[in-house]
């Protein structure tokens, strides 16, 4: 996608095959500025502090880590040591494991000699499919856009209410939830998105509504709060969330609060979908509640804010009493019960046991 | 209740019965800052930026307002005009109304030259009687607490989540969610208070976390979208709110994001409750949703925070990107279908079609 013009993926590898690229997302949206990471040490950290965030881009980061530790060190130990730690820095998205897998697969039975030029290459091929799969997710999705446009008036866009970020700076490229609303708003379809504020961390007030007005497309901030009272007035027509792990029967972990959103969207009779390429589906669980492992994250997200003061300077505030404590969970899991259906790179279905496992034509 | 072991009433008259008292709500947590006002138009100013909030706040501030005013200038025409202009410095707290209705009936039969002396006369009776309601409403509140406390480990307190501030800063004294909160804990029961940060405005992270810390209640302060996953997973005992205006038929208006909370308790079975005075009811209507003006405030209230920074600077930092518009709906409407019951000054009753008229003995 473009920034001022200028075509960027959320991580690349450098032309030196010595170092990997990524737009620093806690900078966003008050600088826009790009890191560089020269050992697979450095994008574990960036993994964990979020300067790299989103299912999709976590898995693909992880990707380009174990190629750097491949032009490090290119032993049977160095790989086993290397996806452990890589694996080992967020616990949710299932993405990370499935990268980490795939490249696995392909280095295993290389030589050593062989691993690094193969590792960038694997690297490669699975950002291309990664970005690919988004691409296919906006094809399919943008009927779902396109049916709910039928019959309204050109002035009175479908709202799609979505929450945290699944566009382009969540995936390689294109991203999840947010891609079948590109692709509607360069075809002509009057689409406009609800961007929940998302706390802690805001990735919708930071990151979702920094690239929708980054690509012109209409939208509006609202706080996490304000979602069921939109959907009681009429004036959502579709939820659109993106996942960090859906298990096989179609339960949805995701950034919590995405839970509150599909409860508001049953109420109202609203259709609530989820927006996923195969890499976030956990083929092995099928109740995300009881099985997936749910990140509780530092407290200082919830009571430190970062933002821009009148001067324009970025700032970290304390937004709590000194002495009150916070919790900090940051996922929740909503149940298929609650999913009207999935958009995937195969195209959409229904959210009902086994339907996301014959689109995909798993046993 | 009590700040550094002096009790304060969040809003009080001046001995000099020419100036009204109260605590700024705007400052906290950061500063505890008492702001002294002397005209009517003053307490309008500070109503509708919310320097004193919550609707019982909202009704005896204005009450105080009128006194003001009647010292100023007692006439019939002063009368009328002072109460028209207080009654339109917020849209949907039906306390404002219920507390002006009070006082003109109070005043319109005196004289003008007795208006005066009335009105603060008045003004301290309902105030008096507002901090009673609340009493009141903790004392009938505290057997849901008990209740919920037997058979429970007295290592594992009943958890009770809220949202927003009905703590005593929303009211003249006790608060009304809080009330039983407080009763609760003064009397041994273990409770432990989830604290909704409660955005725009942060009325959870900086005014309930304060209170309960100031009187030494357990808690633990969360982004709005935790609820979910807390009483997904057995965390929430209880959900208890306040409101800001409540139909006759049980329909709930209360702080943007309180219908999110409601739908998530039931999906969960876990009760949710409702504490309010007589002064939050409205008994002219019956359909919330339809009925109730539901205020729009200014967007930078979402864009914009407010928090202290590292050497203890209180700041405002922009959170969002420059070019992105905000929406800011201040309230949402919990329809009564959701709400397990009330608590009131008069005792509990179900959320049912004439529950609440009969605990009130109206018609």
């Amino acid at each position: 996608m473009k920034v001022g013009g200028v075509h960027y993926r959320s991580v690349w590898p450098g032309d030196d095959r010595r170092s990997v690229h990524a737009i620093d997302q806690t900078r966003l949206p008050h600088a826009f500025e790009i890191v560089r990471f020269t050992r697979r040490e450095e994008i574990e950290r960036a993994i964990r502090n979020m300067q790299v965030r989103g299912a999709p881009l976590i898995g693909a980061s992880a990707a380009y880590g174990l190629c750097l530790e491949m032009a490090d060190d290119p032993s049977d130990a160095a790989l086993d040591a290397a996806c452990r730690s890589l694996l080992a820095t967020r616990p949710t998205a299932v993405d990370l494991a499935n990268f980490l897998e795939a490249m696995r697969e392909a280095l295993g039975p290389v030589s050593p000699a062989d691993r690094a030029e193969c590792a960038w290459q694997r690297a490669e091929e699975l950002a291309d499919a990664s970005a690919a799969s988004c691409r296919s997710i906006g094809e399919h999705g943008v009927k779902l856009i396109e049916q709910l446009c039928e019959g309204r008036d050109a002035s009175d866009p479908v709202n799609v209410l979505t929450h945290c970020n699944a566009g382009w700076l969540a995936t390689v490229d294109w991203g999840t939830a947010l891609a079948p609303i590109y692709l509607a708003h360069d075809r002509g379809i009057p689409v406009h998105v609800w961007v929940d504020e998302t706390r802690p961390r805001n990735q919708g007030a930071s990151l979702t509504a920094w690239e929708l007005g980054q690509h012109g497309v209409p939208h509006t901030v609202v706080v996490d709060g304000a979602a069921g009272h939109l959907a009681q007035r009429g004036r959502v027509q579709l939820v659109l969330t993106g996942t960090d792990r859906t298990t096989a029967d179609g339960d949805v972990c995701n950034k919590v609060g995405t839970y509150l959103k599909a409860l508001a969207a049953l109420d109202n009779g609203v259709p609530f979908w989820v927006a996923l390429p195969e890499t976030s589906i956990d083929w092995s669980l099928r109740d995300g509640v009881a099985e997936i492992p749910i990140e509780e994250r530092d407290p200082t997200e919830v009571t430190w804010i970062s933002g821009c003061d009148t001067s324009g300077r970025v700032v970290d505030v304390r937004i709590t009493p000194e002495a009150s404590p916070a919790a900090n969970p940051a996922f929740d899991v909503t149940p298929a019960r609650l999913v009207t259906g999935f958009v995937t790179e195969r195209g959409l279905c229904a959210a009902t046991p086994g339907a996301l496992s014959r689109l995909h034509a798993r046993p």
